[in-house]
């Protein structure tokens, strides 16, 4: 099935606020994260290097015991087993891509 | 540089019409891909997994003899090796993401 349409994909609330629907590849997992202002992601880790995109909104981030306010278009890049948590400050949408794939994501 | 702001990402126009920024991780290379209306993306393929998805407009995109118009949170999954082309039929606005890396993109 090489074409998905986002209504084909199921959706799944990761934490309070964080609804994210993931595709999976051979390699890779690719989600689409609908982030409600004001909801918070608890600081985590796990073993996939991550590369998120934000497409809408204003996300803040904190890896490694940095802070930074990604804006439209901003990249942050998550090495293996590195801790990392989050907070939207508006509404936002999220491309997150992960290497290995999620198996606990499928 | 586990942040990266859209404006620190150099631009490249990969074939008229079509301007991408890329970030390497890794294992995996995510881009964002901004594309005029009417462009096109003629056939080719390469030996990377890609996963696209489409969070604007409406993008006409063809992949191993089969071709869909892809809407807002389309996803289309490219195994290794398959050829595929596209057409932007309003401005576009994808997230490519490969594995492995994109060294072409570097």
């Amino acid at each position: 099935m090489p074409f998905v349409a986002l209504n084909q994909l199921k959706e799944r609330e990761l934490v309070p606020g964080f609804r994210a629907r993931f595709v999976h590849g051979e390699h890779i997992t690719v989600g689409q994260i609908r982030i409600e202002a004001g909801s918070t992601l608890p600081q985590h880790a796990h073993p996939h290097e991550q590369i998120s995109t934000l497409v809408k909104g204003r996300f803040e981030f904190t890896l490694g015991g940095e802070t930074m306010v990604l804006e439209l278009g901003s990249v942050v890049m998550i090495p293996p087993h590195v801790p990392h948590s989050a907070r939207a400050l508006t509404d936002c949408l999220v491309i997150d891509t992960f290497y290995p794939v999620r198996e606990d994501y499928r």
